[in-house]
């Protein structure tokens, strides 16, 4: 298949050409699979804004209002599959209107760039992903709620410098996360009002000024609060929004690291605090008594491994000229994979904490005497004591 | 000087104690020095705090503030210099109190720890800051439109794979900055609501039920929106709300990072559209003819350093287990650091932005023939012929 | 299919079983598929020497003699699959030998974890690439020394702070990557010589003393240089070698960034100072006249997408207690793509360099009076003027 | 005073200026006290080879040659203090020279740069502190060996997934660490053979053909393997080298942490396996029991930022131009900040593993049954029964 952006047929055979587009096509057209709806959804919006200014008739409309509800059908069924000599699913989608639509599929693309539709389609998906996520952030809230109903009150020492400290509860441990996650949804709510923009119409990145593109008129299809006008500015917050969202997230998941590597030190046979059900725990190939928390480990893991998705975009994106780099292209594997992993961590946090369960009498045995010190300090500073000398009073208690 | 949790004089002498000492203490002695006037607004508010709650007299509370304004004083002048032995500034100040106002010195600490100090001064610092970036990025922005105002409307090429693309002005350049500027505002603004929660009263990490510390008061003297209730979440946000600040800044510096970049090619003597006046400009200690832009290599070099800044501290408390780990200590110093730095840039780039100059001629002559191309598609496109077609047609002027 | 480790069926079913499942063999089971002809290299050893010490006999050693086989001739057609249910090459592996060879079959896993059986088939796998680029980065070497041959006499200006400083030549800017690369391959050597050990014969990483591993035997067997002693560090070396690898390889890709960068500059409209031929070329979906380097975008991208991968592992093992952790799967993943990914980048360095063309005269107009400024320093030098003195004379013919 | 590259003073009393310089030179003027000495060593070889080759006369040189000798006398007093407006060491030097002895001091920047001095002053610096770790963690190792004759046969159990896996011993945990330290130093010993080259008469980065500056004579002067011939390289091996230096640092770093977090573990309340003595530990402001590891968390804490200082340089260099940039001026705090960090680092792991002292008595009640489960199912096998029949047989008594 000729690229879109190709003139002439003549380089098409050679050796070089192959590697060339071997590397530079990398992986796109199959990371590109997700996106097609949202492109279909918005070269919809597109097409009716070219019908409204006088670029296409009802009748080319019509056409392609059905050409592009035919590669939705065939989507759906897993038949709308793009090629690697198609490049990514814009050129895919021109190519199936061309073919099946004649002379109209080769007007869907004006005054609009790949970029922009890479631009909008992406966008699309933030939102829709970035949506779920906060409900589903609830419903993990909720979820800790519950837990603590159940086990809140059960007491349990609290550590410090890893070392027996305070008196505490279970339920001040758990509910620490909940205010975490309810802090984090507050900038993830600002997260989603800036990435609620239009993109679509900054055509290669400097607008145009010929055909008169109406770009608020595809906000409102599109469901955008706004239009993104600055069009080099749409250009570069490519990256930076999926930064941004990245960095946004990056909150969420580094309290699931926290809260798996609390959980990894009070199920260990020393603390054994806290226990998960059979089905949470895996085995060893060798040893055959193991009960191991993989789970808990992978969780603290893919920590790691989602701020290093973060990373490669930050650094992408870092010290870009303005104006589209083709280095844009390699964000779109880091930001699909850093969703990806995020869904499942979210999801899996939900099922342990559903499944927590405490070991009521362990935790109990646990608060030993040195973590009243500090109440006992009080006592003496209600009777008038001054609190430092209170402190070496009782201090001297433990030396 | 005996340290606030030392029990016992014994250990003092020993040349062990001394090594671990210095690599416990590190520097924060001297960087504590900058927090010196929020830990004292702090424990004022504290000690209201404890007079109304009963545990200081009239008479006590009198005596503290004295010294509290005494050390501000001193500070003031340079004078309140804390000692590598006071080993951070919360020890130097109860010290103070407690050689010049004995018994009511030692009774300050009462119902707090030093993390709880340390949590409420930084954030106090930490919402001063961030209300004067504010300010100042409004600054910055109002620069960037004055700016425009005067070269905005100037044609330049506009670039995509840094090669010649399409027609653009100096203008849509500038502005694509405010607007990113103006979207980072949103998610500071976010960033700037989190923090405004007030730590003091978590005490340890686990809060206390005996004394009654009175958390709302002090968060009403202190100026924070609300109390931030869970005594653990207040422990372990020290890290994290670091984190999350420097993630916001993160964006300004990506902008000035690439705005610094597009000038450094837009004044290479190749380009040359730009000039900065020659206060901006260095020399080379051997080539004589040489004038540098330094200032932006240095900009594009500091937002490498900054992003190292929020990386220490994002990894310093990923996978740390809840309640107060030492390693919190440490977060300090880049912390600091990556606040400075962020102040300086953002003076840069006021200044450069207000003494950017635009060389006219040059700009108009190198919107040379083929940036137009895409509008030539687009008359013929006006004129009923397919996007595609007319595409492939005036490609063929370029082979 | 039952896991190696998995005592009873009665978890199966579950459907709490299954997520937990999907989450913790994530997509292993096709990450391996490559990892099978090592593993099979390594399991052959491992039988060799279970019939050395007298667990296997000649018999059976033969039956799974055979099986190994038959698994590397299915595999090389494609035939040998993994599935999900198998979690890992190397249940599938013992599931083929236990079904086709009964008995024998539940046998081979005799002596060894399967951690064990990960880190040998890896390590051979990253022999064998290590040993790959190390020839490949000598013909990349060699391709620039025949291109300094042919363009290396050119004139150019030198240019520091991005501004043209003093004469240089094409062949002095290419020759720096040569010896830059040379350096490298220094680097390259002592990491192989690192990794070549065996860790066969580690067992659940604590070795084994009952039945006689003879861990010379396999590491002879498996040409490693040496057996890798200690059984924890084999198993923390997991992680650590993958890091020192990718270190190693960073060197390169950040030449890699730096000669694209360089290129991308001189291949501007404005510099104009070399071009590759059209095969390396793209155009633009809109702009019919764009030719583009797309190419020299991508290696610059890759080169932060590849420091990502190496930020992953190391971010990973940071602090990760020693003794094994299931965390260490996660790097599989991103190791096996930045292995990857490097081979296609050295490829396509080799290819750019071969294929780099120099615009003689463009370059040699550019060499401009300024840049030899200092030259003329020098000659009043030789005649006697002190350098700072021949400096400020010079420098006052460029004010 | 007047910078060695101003050419006028009108620029010097501006206000923009003032602001200019504080951004440029940063805190390098203090950075730089501690490079004094070995500039003045550079500097001394460079006047000596200026002698040879007939630019400097017999009396200049001596003349030079005391002066360099006066300053190194005056800075090991600390009298030699460089100030803001001298930019760096190197000007405060060459000011120094002028001033005492006149026309001479205008000779002895006679064919090189700044960069060029800030490049050999700093290889001269990183040779020296290299030889100071390699040595010192052969020191390292010593302790751990003799620790390990002392505390090495105590049995404890061995941990995966953080349960009690196998039985292991003190001595096989400590000797870990050893393998990995001698790996980590065959490393080190290859990056000290890399940046053992000579880059002293790289000039501007683009060497000089007029003077006959003799590269090879300040080679041999200065002890360095060899001369660092290209030109170019020399100026971009800054930053470079840096980066290396710390990646190779980077595995002993990584391996600290891995021990602090192990000990951290093993000293909490609930493992009690080891101790160190009460110099190790600090207490508590407010509760009075504490005795904590502060230490070790601070060890633990520093891997992270000793890595983000590697990141700060390696994103520094990251996709520069070659030729020398001024964002090199950036790399030198977090190297040396990262050099004394190791240093600290290195230290205190001597005095810890020194001081460490195990429970015999916890670790060894600590062995229970469950870890000796695979030597039971090897005592299976070697009757004769196939391992995965045994481990299953095995496996039941856990269930």
């Amino acid at each position: 298949m000729q690229k879109i952006w190709q003139k002439s047929e003549k380089l098409k055979s050679s050796f070089l050409t192959q590697i060339v587009e071997d590397f530079t096509v990398g992986n796109d057209y199959q990371l590109d699979q997700k996106l097609i709806p949202y492109d279909l959804k918005a070269s919809q919006a597109h097409a009716q804004m070219l019908h409204k200014i006088g670029i296409l008739s009802k009748n080319e409309l019509a056409k392609l209002t059905k050409g592009l509800l035919e590669i939705k059908v065939l989507w759906k069924k897993g038949k709308f599959v793009i090629q690697k000599s198609d490049e990514d699913c814009h050129t895919a989608i021109e190519k199936f209107l061309t073919t099946k639509y004649g002379e109209v599929g080769k007007k869907i693309h004006t005054g609009r760039s790949r970029n922009d539709q890479v631009l909008v389609a992406i966008r699309l998906f933030q939102k829709e992903s970035l949506n779920k996520f906060f409900v589903q952030t609830q419903d993990l809230i909720n979820s800790f709620k519950e837990k603590i109903k159940v086990i809140g009150n059960i007491k349990m020492p609290g550590y410090t410098h890893m070392q027996r400290a305070m008196p505490s509860t279970v339920g001040m441990w758990l509910s620490g996360f909940v205010s975490s996650l309810e802090d984090n949804l507050v900038l993830l709510k600002s997260t989603q009002k800036i990435i609620d923009q239009n993109p679509l119409g900054s055509a290669a990145g400097f607008g145009e000024n010929i055909l008169g593109i109406n770009r608020e008129y595809t906000a409102k299809k599109l469901g955008f609060a706004k239009v993104q006008k600055n069009p080099m500015y749409c250009a570069y917050s490519r990256g930076k929004f999926e930064n941004i969202i990245l960095q946004s997230l990056n909150n969420f998941m580094l309290d699931f690291g926290k809260f798996s590597n609390d959980l990894l030190l009070f199920t260990t046979k020393e603390f054994n605090f806290f226990i998960l059900s059979d089905e949470f725990l895996t085995g060893s190939s060798i040893m055959p008594q193991k009960k191991n928390y993989d789970v808990l480990e992978l969780l603290r893991g893919k920590c790691s491994i989602f701020l290093g998705y973060q990373y490669q975009i930050q650094e992408i994106i870092k010290n870009l000229p303005s104006g589209y780099n083709r280095d844009f292209q390699l964000i779109k594997e880091p930001f699909f994979n850093a969703i990806k992993l995020f869904e499942q961590c979210l999801s899996m946090m939900n099922l342990i904490v559903q499944n927590l369960e405490a070991k009521k009498e362990n935790l109990e045995n646990a608060c030993s005497e040195e973590i009243y010190a500090t109440d006992k300090v009080y006592e003496l500073v209600k009777q008038g004591v001054s609190f430092r000398k209170a402190y070496q009073k009782i201090g001297q208690e433990f030396e």
